[in-house]
């Protein structure tokens, strides 16, 4: 989940957040549903496909005319025109609007606990790994706290009453109330995420290309990949320390996901490179699948109903695409939003994302181009200049709108209540869903 | 656990297996359980004091005069002496003579199923993952199967009657037999022991300095990385499927001590690198923990008693520090058993072993050779010059002894049995320990 890097998520902490606007019409609320609804059956089957195991990444339809969002259940069309951006409307946000939610405010307090924590769980025998464990758990790191937070959020969001009684395993750990088990949950997560960090940042050579400053640049390469697996461990331990082999299971998985993820970006197939549904599948592997499945680990933790961590999933899932999306537009464009301001370090490392993907449907010789490779500066200007004149940030930018609108209907789609702490929280998660497709650096 | 390598491991099987019998004097079975009663009571100590986490390298004397030993509740004299090697005669193995056990072909048929099993368990989605992580799941690569060998003995030597009720979870996963849930603990090591393979032999740089050949350098370090991690996280969700989380967490400690010990190893200070009691707890964890504590698990599943997962631990642990012992003399004498003859591929790299370490309390000076490393070549030969005159050697080998003598007496003490297949495979148990030390290759 290298996106939601250091840099990024303190760029997002610092965001102030306006509210995003740009919907195009209003539909229905029953129109809400049906979409969720059918995405989710849609979803399902594509998932499940995957957590089979038969899938395999040869199946892939690369048809250059048309894809098929997985998570949406849409087949895009290969129309230069955008995909229908409004069938989720901006009224589903006025019935918030009355209140201004900072989502990390309301749990920093917690955040710090859990902070504190965290850096006494990764505390290793040996001087050495626990240095290097400790590197992303240091004081004056704890703004970067963005999976935690959505975490906590989300514990409270679904504190509505429960319809069946508590699993066994939940009666087994009476010991350790729901509350600090979820906490704990939002500590493995960042444990997990910290550690794949760790090992996305390991070089195939000694160049040093990825940058200067990664564990791996600083302490070489071997320390960060036992200091990687050194915090897989003790995730591993904290996991099973909960009683719960489904949540131990889920996020397994979620390990297994991100190096699939990891993998799938390696590929220097052409038909992988340049296919969209590779890239979303990519995408939820390497980016949503950690914040989707932890969160649905949080209501199963609640012994909440099936469809309610569905709904966190889903939630989770989102918001995690959304995020990734928008991260791949300012590859491109920086702070300046205009084109080529940006690091454009994706395209440089050869790693084709949502922009240029968009542009090529819509100039289907700038495919040429991407398969002759990035090594050539030039080749990347001339990518740049296709996208300049085609609808690719728009589109992803569209995309990335559609997927924060399934993020924030699935939290409202939640299990009506009056509790005001219940809904406070749902507000701030809906609240984060437009903040990670409007920041702008 | 980089020393019980494919190469050494089938060199071990294609070793014939004479018995050895170089113990000096009998002693009373008496004698036999104090000292394993003793030696128990203080590796609990010693054990629970790192379990504890609270165990710091920097606490290790070095006095470089005498050491204990934590796995034998011995503080060791500092002089040219050996040890007393007799404390456990051969007398022990007598009643075991009538009967030669090929230890690999009592459960011949039963690894074949098992390593198909694997190689379906490490299918990957991603093409690039699956052939990473089959690498040493290959047909053709049967034959290395030492710790689900010792595993499958294992679970059936204990096979007595169980002296109390199941525990919960093995009532909750009826749908696996428990054979199967044990043949499962037996891939799961595997799984993990190769995982840490790939780890461990990341490089620092593009220096091959570790051999062609590993996956690292054919396939490079990231994707070597990315599969280890794979198989960790594959190893992980067949864990949680036995919905024990006792052995959950018993093997995500053993990934936290494989990563501890290698991190041990790679230490420059002088005072870790020349001490003893630092190299033998950097053995439990590089070598000694992983099939320790899965034999542990093997007997949890069982419902065993606390007593009997004891003692099939200790196994474990005495087989897994015998094989490092012999694996250390072996690297300097090879098949020759002369000095000089091994790879020396340890020394070469700095990484200092009993032998040398036996010899530095006979020639204190040695330290001073040893502190100005083996960069170059000709420190490495006064270096051997020292071992040649000392008894370094020959007190490893001793040391060996005691400790598969100590795996074979915790055999011994398992609950009497009449049936013939118990009796079988802990005869094969014994001699399995006895290969480990005979083997001269």
């Amino acid at each position: 989940m290298h996106s939601l890097s250091r840099r990024s998520i303190s760029s997002l902490l610092r965001f102030g957040g306006t509210r995003y606007r740009n919907f195009a019409a209003p539909v229905s609320s029953s129109d809400i549903l049906n979409q969720i609804v059918g995405q989710r059956n849609d979803e399902a089957r594509w998932y499940s496909a995957f957590t089979a195991d038969h899938y395999s990444p040869t199946t892939i339809s690369n048809s250059s005319n048309s894809w098929r969002d997985p998570f949406m259940g849409i087949r895009h069309k290969s129309t230069a025109s955008a995909p229908n951006s409004s069938f989720i409307s901006s009224e589903r946000y006025d019935h918030h609007a009355e209140e201004k939610i900072d989502p990390f405010s309301l749990v920093a307090d917690e955040l710090s606990i859990l902070a504190n924590r965290l850096r006494s769980m990764v505390v290793a025998e040996v001087p050495k790994l626990a240095s290097a464990a400790e590197y992303f758990f240091k004081i004056g790191a704890e703004g970067k706290r963005f999976r935690p937070t959505v975490l906590l959020l989300m514990a409270t969001a679904i504190d509505a009453p429960i319809s069946r009684p508590l699993p066994d395993t939940a009666v087994d750990a009476l010991s350790m109330d729901l509350r600090t088990r979820q906490q704990c949950i939002a500590e493995i997560t960042e444990m997990i995420h910290v550690a794949s960090l760790l090992h996305d940042d390991v070089l195939d050579d000694a160049d040093t290309r990825r940058g200067v400053g990664s564990l791996n640049f600083v302490m070489g390469n071997k320390l960060a990949v036992l200091a990687g697996d050194f915090l897989l461990s003790r995730a591993c331990v904290a996991l099973a320390s909960l009683k719960n082999t489904e949540v131990v299971s889920l996020l397994a998985r979620v390990v297994e996901h991100l190096v699939t993820g990891e993998t799938m970006q390696m590929t220097t197939a052409s038909d992988q490179r340049c296919s969209m549904e590779y890239y979303m599948q990519k995408t939820y592997y390497k980016t949503a699948s950690l914040i989707s499945n932890s969160c649905k680990a949080i209501a199963l933790l609640a012994g909440q109903s099936t469809e309610v961590a569905m709904l966190a999933y889903d939630y989770g899932k989102n918001l995690g695409l959304a995020f990734q999306l928008i991260d791949d537009v300012l590859d491109f464009t920086g702070t300046s939003a205009s084109l080529g301001k940006g690091s454009l370090s994706d395209i440089r490392h050869g790693v084709v994302t949502a922009p240029i993907l968009f542009a090529m449907e819509e100039f289907p010789e700038l495919r040429a181009v991407v398969d002759r490779g990035f090594d050539n500066p030039s080749n990347v200007d001339i990518a740049l200049e296709y996208l300049e004149k085609s609808r690719g940030i728009q589109r992803t930018k569209e995309l990335a709108e559609k997927h924060a609108n399934l993020a924030s209907a699935a939290i409202d789609s939640l299990p009506e209540t009056d509790d005001e702490n219940v809904l406070r929280s749902r507000r701030a998660l809906v609240d984060l869903a437009e903040r990670v497709i409007t920041r702008t650096k």
